[in-house]
């Protein structure tokens, strides 16, 4: 019997499942069994809470497609709810810091990697403006933030068929890893507005790892300043980044319902 | 605190509600807050189970769009399956007598009208071959099995744009009430393949009231014979009917998970 808790941050929806006293095997034929969405539970991506022997707890992200991530805006601050109070998460793509105290929970999501190699792209270049296009969104900046994150910054980020150019940029092999990709517009300093193809996801209402890319590239170019508000199809985040520090996302997470399945 | 059930019959999702022993108001931003797949629970339909005075129990379908049913095929499987045994059961559409007994629960969904006032359609007209096309989707068969469906037999179901007609034919003033889109080929005589359109909800893998309309349509027209397999894109049911009785239709019901939420 596989009981989990179904939340969402900003409508980017999980199954977390904390395994935190008694182990529960994930892999990929079953994070896809229990995402999909008719004939499982039905999720963007499945959290997996685990024992840690370095920090507070061990979390795990898969997506829809049975492939691990290395880390989840959204479902972090989910995580920070459900464990409560400061904590200190592990994850493939670092420690979080967590804090639920306020009304909206915050996660530290360490600091983000701009070199070449640590985002990764294929070969060295310029990753504060790529040397590369598709159609019209060309030269983005890649940021990696726990994941790979390209970031285009356009004069209307409704206008771009992200839903058709989103899967050729991911599967780029520019990209070893594949990409998220990031459509963003400026507002103004204070706000952006974001649209996010997610890798091995699609597009999603919200993302708060693109969230985190698209405001550490405004800041470090100098198009926005911190902290600046993203404004998602799903609703908004509030993003704080100074230059060799830790970027720090705030925003809801909303718990819907719990559930035991046999899946 | 809201109990549910998640089952599927092909595909076809529910959150079933027992409200047999303590009420439960559904209405229509209720029903399209539990349906929504990424801040409420996700399905196709919500079917709410309640006591009767006059059968062994009432059950009410709500569609994801909030608005009500008269019957749900898929759905009444399930129910079989959740109240077990041989059971008499009232809904909008009628009263159903259900089974389950098999290894697939059995649901007789009553007899199927033909007169255009009980389908309903606007005004008097041939309902065995409609007087009306929407591009090559022409003279449909109308009838009601619970609720309404136009029939119509293509030489190859998957050639239809029925993501595009489909709405177009529900909403057209023809259908008062509108209807369910039924595009059908036959295989041969035990065998007819079949994709529907159902009304307030779109493209669904299986509809079970669809397939007894179709089957019904195609028996009645000579086109094959009762038991008949009608396979749909989330897998097959057999549906047995001669003129004058009732149809029987049966196939597999699937229990994925219990919940409980604050919505």
């Amino acid at each position: 019997m596989l009981r989990f808790h179904k939340m969402h941050g900003l409508g980017n929806d999980f199954v977390v499942i904390d395994a935190r006293e008694a182990p529960v095997a994930i892999d990929g034929p079953r994070a896809r069994a229990i995402a999909d969405r008719r004939r499982g539970i039905g999720c963007d991506q499945i959290v997996v809470i685990e024992p840690s022997d370095s920090a507070d707890a061990k979390v795990r992200f898969f997506n829809a497609d049975g492939s691990e991530a290395e880390s989840c805006g959204n479902a972090s601050r989910c995580v920070a709810t459900l464990i409560g109070g400061e904590a200190r998460v592990e994850t493939l793509g670092g420690l979080l810091h967590m804090s639920a105290e306020g009304a909206n929970p915050s996660v530290d999501m360490g600091s983000p990697r701009f070199d070449w190699n640590q985002i990764p792209i294929a070969y060295p270049a310029d990753t504060a403006a790529m040397p590369v296009a598709w159609e019209e969104l060309e030269a983005p900046m890649a940021v990696n933030v726990g994941n790979t994150h390209a970031v285009f910054f356009v004069s209307d980020t409704d206008a771009v068929e992200l839903d058709r150019l989103g899967p050729i940029i991911e599967h780029d092999p520019i990209f070893p890893n594949r990409t998220n990709v990031n459509v963003a517009t400026i507002e103004n300093p204070d706000r952006i507005r974001l649209r996010v193809w997610e890798r091995g996801t699609g597009l999603t209402e919200a993302c708060g790892t693109g969230a985190c890319a698209t405001a550490v590239a405004a800041i470090k170019q100098g198009k926005a300043h911190s902290p600046v508000t993203v404004a998602l199809p799903g609703g908004e985040l509030v993003i704080e980044w100074a230059p060799g520090g830790p970027i720090r996302m705030t925003g809801p997470a909303t718990y819907v319902y719990s559930g035991e399945a046999d899946l």
